[in-house]
């Protein structure tokens, strides 16, 4: 069965979905939770299904690193290494490299770098990029890109954006036919529409199996990225999946998913779930404040998620305190579940025509008061 | 329901039985994981239920410190706290206020300190060690004693026993009719006969509904450890639950058994868990070690844990070298569910009076090869 996807209603410029691939189906808009290193950070991947998650994305400039992308293909794969068997997208490694690595050097072949986890020497091009990606035996492809930190200058944005293209080239000639899996391109070009555009349209002219908007969220703020969010999804092909990396809080993926984005991933929930931070309906807890310690209640009385039906903000507070693991491992299962109960009020939403109301019960529930006070 | 012992079978000095609680049964002989701060740490309790374990410890001496004892009882008892319906067992705080505590004075009405996690002054005797207990809703408290560390001169021993058994019948007084709970005396005297045999009179003349084996497994070897255990358990009441504390590693365990023993506790398990350290039916395992890094079996093939069931050796490396949460998830887990198969294997031989016979396989399969080497 070839991978694709198949759009089921708008509303507005939301839309609902879904990617089908062999390894199953993911309903969009779909929130990927991050398994860096082959693992959710605290969760087992049968609590991560649980959650309602669909899709987990992978990175590839750790995995390459660290087990290795040929020794996870001798393993059978990533889906196989780390006991997931639904669908995994995998970045190009592109972002990461620009950000974590050491000693890298950017030339119009590719970028060779020092790992930050030992200090080996490594190169990664459009082609190198699609290998690994193949031994890792990602179902969702990323093309491989250059991604410069905002705020930059038209030159060098225009400069990379361009360059990124031509590696969007490379990466489709390196993919090749494979149709139980999918490519995406990334549009890159800042907050410059205009590039935007011309970025959009080289990506057409090559041909994807889906697109994402790449090169936001980082650093802009939430108001100059709705401004592109404005536009940019609108120059990509209306037929196939709109992807929105890194990205983010939850009134981040709800204004997201309004614009017309179809899928997101971001470290968040999990990350927050660590260091002592819920997310839910009223904003955001931070378990470790003192006024949690003899709290007889849950996190939130409406959630489903095992955090909130077996646990009193006491204990979570209690928990984080003394260090425990169980503490990252509830607070990060809460906030999956809770970033899911959203993409899946969406989905409903859109589907029954009722996005704008949806969307306005979601940020007046956080406006009737932080959950810590009440 | 009162709470109580039946036994059911005998098998040479080995004994399989039933301690009926309230809040359920606990299969004998048990093994009791510990949930020292209201968490075994690195698994939900959920899991902890998976394993077998019938009945957690919880650790009187941390309790108090963090969060405290009076706030767990207004939070409804550590069972609620900690998300555990089972029995729980509590000790007294009695080993580890001298092992962990700054400042620690000794008088005969008990023990003054300061605390390890922020200095703060407590005091433990044998009526605050019975009253926290019962705000923890502990089901079997622990009569509060002191034990003296190994090697010790017999003075010294003889005069800490006859203090413990001062404290035995003062935490019998504190203690009241309680019939749903149970109180244990400790047998102390080091690896004195006589002197453990005078502890037992104690005891006995006092009359609790269980009797631990104490002053054990701190520092004296297995060979000693088992000597004193060829005529401690003897010397307590047939009828009742016989508590060896602390211990230990698979095989103390079994020669435990085997000696007459019908409980035991041990961080061992699970603090192995977390740095590495995996115990199965070939021996331990040290996961960190390089010639795992491409080994596609899981850790043990006749093991039916969630950790040798979803994962091979190569990805326990990776994490565990990676330093990810889910390294001591899994392995915690393969451990107590290791632990726990013991415990059934040992309590099914008894059963059917073939425990000579399970006990030569135990040690045979040990003894066929290190696990790491096959």
């Amino acid at each position: 069965m070839a991978a694709g996807f198949q759009m089921a209603a708008r509303d507005g410029t939301a839309r609902t979905g879904v990617i089908s691939t062999p390894r199953g189906e993911i309903r969009t808009p779909a929130f990927m939770p991050v398994g860096t290193a082959a693992t959710v950070k605290g969760m087992l991947p049968e609590s991560v299904a649980a959650t309602g998650a669909d899709i987990l994305l992978g990175n590839t400039y750790h995995l390459m690193l660290r087990p290795g992308a040929e020794r996870i293909a001798r393993l059978g794969g990533l889906h196989r290494f780390m006991n997931w068997e639904r669908p995994i997208l995998t970045d190009s490694g592109g972002f990461q490299v620009m950000s974590l690595a050491e000693l890298r050097k950017l030339t119009e072949e590719g970028v060779t770098f020092r790992s930050h986890v030992d200090g080996s020497k490594h190169m990664l091009s459009p082609e190198r990029s699609m290998e690994i990606q193949k031994l890792l035996g990602s179902d969702i492809v990323m093309a491989f890109d250059e991604c410069p930190a905002l705020p930059a200058d038209r030159d060098r944005i225009a400069e990379s954006m361009r360059l990124s293209m031509r590696w969007a080239q490379r990466s489709r000639d390196a993919f090749g036919d494979r149709p139980d899996h999918m490519l995406f391109g990334i549009q890159q070009g800042g907050l410059e529409e205009d590039l935007r555009g011309e970025s959009a349209e080289a990506l057409r002219a090559i041909g994807f199996d889906g697109y994402a908007v790449g090169g936001l969220a980082v650093g802009e703020g939430q108001e100059a990225m709705f401004t592109c969010l404005d536009y940019a999804p609108g120059m990509l092909p209306e037929d196939k999946p709109r992807y929105l990396m890194g990205v983010g809080k939850p009134d981040d993926i709800v204004g997201a998913v309004k614009r017309g984005i179809d899928m997101m991933d971001c470290v968040l929930p999990s990350r927050s779930g660590r260091t002592g931070q819920a997310w839910t309906r009223r904003g955001q807890v931070n378990i470790k404040n003192a006024r949690h310690a003899d709290d007889p209640r849950p996190l939130d009385e409406h959630c489903s998620c095992p955090a909130c039906r077996g646990y009193s903000r006491a204990y979570l507070h209690h928990v984080f305190r003394a260090g425990e693991m169980i503490s990252g491992m509830l607070l990060t299962w809460h906030n999956l579940h809770y970033y899911q109960e959203i993409m899946a009020g969406m989905r409903a939403a859109i589907a029954a025509g009722t996005f704008a109301a949806w969307e306005a019960e979601f940020h007046a529930t956080r406006a009737e008061g932080d959950i810590e006070q009440l």
